[in-house]
């Protein structure tokens, strides 16, 4: 499933890659199904990265995040996933992905990923 | 007490041990009683924690947090214990525990308790 | 059920009977227990009413209300009864009660009855 | 479609239907689909409704809003729609249906229909 | 106690008596003492009036509150007292007074209560 | 100048005619430029309207806007000038229309303007 | 005073004498000087009227309010002058006037005043 | 008179002596007296701390700080007063008081004072 | 196009070039149009910078920004643009622009770049 | 000018010179006149020291940021001469002056200018 969503993901190049810049894109419409109850589930994210050459065109970006919409996935795996196909595609310095999960029995979740080419 | 209790607690595989990712849980109706007046107390607890091979199942934590309802523990206890048997259950890399308490007489409390493997 | 536990309310004397006044009490720490589920509820009930010989007393009022903590009640019938008690023992010229529970699969759900004497 | 959806919604009895009283539900993980461009929208419905003799049960109501989820229908129309599903099933004395929509090029839309047995 | 308190509050003259116009008061530093516990209280005073050929002197009233410092009253009777003082040194053509006391033992309280020559 | 821009509204037909209902239109992205100065002016718009026959179609209304960007137009004069068009082109039964400008020395300006067929 | 402050106040005409509709104008950076003590006061006002033949210009009213700025006057009576002023330089259908002065001893002061034409 | 204020407050051991857990007290309704002017003074307290073996006991935090409420004291010296007696009779690892006080003549002010065993 | 804008921006002399000092200013109405479809843009800009010589006159920075509201420009390009712009006239220490965007498509960006003398 | 203000400055001694302790002081109604323009400008101050031997007195420091209410005087130069008068007067640890200017053109600005005596 990853490989096709991820392909859908287009980029454009980076004008100014000699400054460290930071990108933040806020998608607060994000929906998929719980893979063990079948109903949906309602997050925000929260993008925020480093462009190397590449930057994320948000239109693709919209595309890419509606493909989870009938989708069952754990919420962790959601959050790690979208953050393996950025990587994957942007190849960013630096690269942050908050998942705020609307709550369910009361309990409400955020997951935080991160990836960074400076150890 | 307290064994019976984190028996409850039930765990799901980490599916990306590899990274160093944060998970943070909000139970915002959290209550206890209070061993020396009886009456009921009322708090929120915010969970931040780095997972290593476990999760912690999000049902499970809500059934293990309401067997406080009824019983009779101080703030502090309350709050140590559960980041005891958090610790005992998951064995993650870091997790912190914010216990907000509503205010009793004009005064309200909260309580932060961490623990970490990388000291 | 009922019955025992609107003898816990205790009123005091209305030392201003000939002014038509409001007395607005907000009680955010009311829980019950869903009957179908058994899940713990929580809700905060605005009480407002005009009294007429009698005004409620608070410390009885918090002890009523501790009652329902084990009790299995729907969200309509416990507002609904709420009201009859406080109509029955205060007998106030007007009376409204507001109840807002929280979200349960994502839907919240508020409660409003009056009462008056004046058609 | 709009027949099949009806159904899903369930009722139990109102307890108390000698009292004029106000249930408020608030929905705000509402979501379907534009008809003209396919892209997915946002909402959060608030229902206020007086019963006569039936209350809407929440997780059938729920079960019911989610049907819309893959739906492709205009604003407008969904509002009317829902407020005609819930009239046929509950016959309430009055009902209210507010649905605020997400925001779309920069404008956002709330849509308010009523329903009154009282002329 | 209430007829010394009340000669502490000076007027001045209403220079637009030809107008009906209104004053509104916020006094958010009310304190007195619980007559049963003889724990303090805290509240905030609204009193909003329209005045008929007198205008209370706002350091004379900020020191006539005073007066109620560490002085026992329940919260209804301090507010009726406080209307009826201004009302006897002001005769309003209306008054207003809203007093909205501190959380005790989770629960707090607001009084509302009016004056009015105008039946 | 008007009538040029007013046919770039769009409409479609109201499917519910025989409900009384209501559909608000918030535009926060309004700019025109002030006829004095040549400066830009910022605003935002809400529309609120009961539609007869005909629903304003939001990406026209969108573009009718953007006719303003360039135009220099007193604050009032904008107001006046979008009510006329919206109920020339919609025949609405009611439609009010509240523009908020940004603060310009320190000095902000709200205009409300209303139409009714029911007198 | 008074006499020469009004002349400051300059008009343009309403094109749109038939409709009905209200302007609104914030001012949030009034000051004047206390009479008794000397000290600078400070307050926001806002201005709603319906213009009848002429509308207030924005420059000129900036102006006019700057005249207050070192002169010694009381809340109440700078509101109704004010007030006066406008009523005499514009002849509205309707105008209120919102006064929210900053608190003084830890007591702050709204004053309104209203004026119509229509009794 | 610090002497015999500290006496009342109480303490209660630790049960956690190996965790470094904080502990955080909001005391939102202090008051005291200006030792210049003898008008009352009101102010929020925020109580940071680490538990050492003891932990102050909240009923009698309580009772201690309402002895400041007719006692003459400057912000500055009551901020560090209570700070003293707390370190005195709890021996923390570390901990900080902020004084927020209530604005007197258009100023408010706000005093953070710290204690702590490492340097 | 970029050279032309730049020479309106305007700088006055530092009288505190040996105190290392912040200003920060913020620009809530940026507006300019996408290069992809024509619509227009909004944002909001926050400068901050320690001056070196030169500090930016407001009045010449928003004629500056101006320039922008008829432009083709990615946010991207945009935000580093005005950047190197600032740089290039005041030779600031350190200055960041943060540049916030509106949603589009229920996405909204913002983009923080960064320029430092000190490495 | 600068010299004559400065003198109005009074300070106390500070009673814990063996502390390192800090005050916060917020002053929301700071007003000076535009230099250029001659137009008022309003500001927020916030001052945080840590004192060494003296304190400032806060109805000195009231009287002193009066003296600027009728001097004309740029944004940075009012920061940096408050600030320097401060220092001269206080001889503190540190200090740190915000000061937070009116939107003026749809652009506000802030600065923030501090001192240490440890580099």
């Amino acid at each position: 499933m990853a490989d096709s969503f991820r392909d859908t993901l287009e980029t454009f190049e980076n004008e100014f890659p000699d400054r460290d810049y930071d990108i933040e894109i806020i998608c607060p419409e994000f929906t998929s199904v719980c893979p063990k109850t079948g109903q949906p589930d309602f997050g925000a994210l929260t993008i925020t990265y480093t462009p190397e050459r590449k930057c994320v065109e948000l239109k693709s970006l919209k595309t890419y995040l509606q493909h989870f919409r009938n989708e069952g996935i754990f919420y962790e795996n959601a959050t790690n996933r979208i953050l393996d196909d950025l990587v994957a595609v942007l190849q960013p310095r630096r690269i942050t992905l908050l998942a705020k999960f609307s709550a369910r029995g009361g309990i409400s979740t955020n997951v935080t990923a991160k990836y960074t080419t400076i150890r």
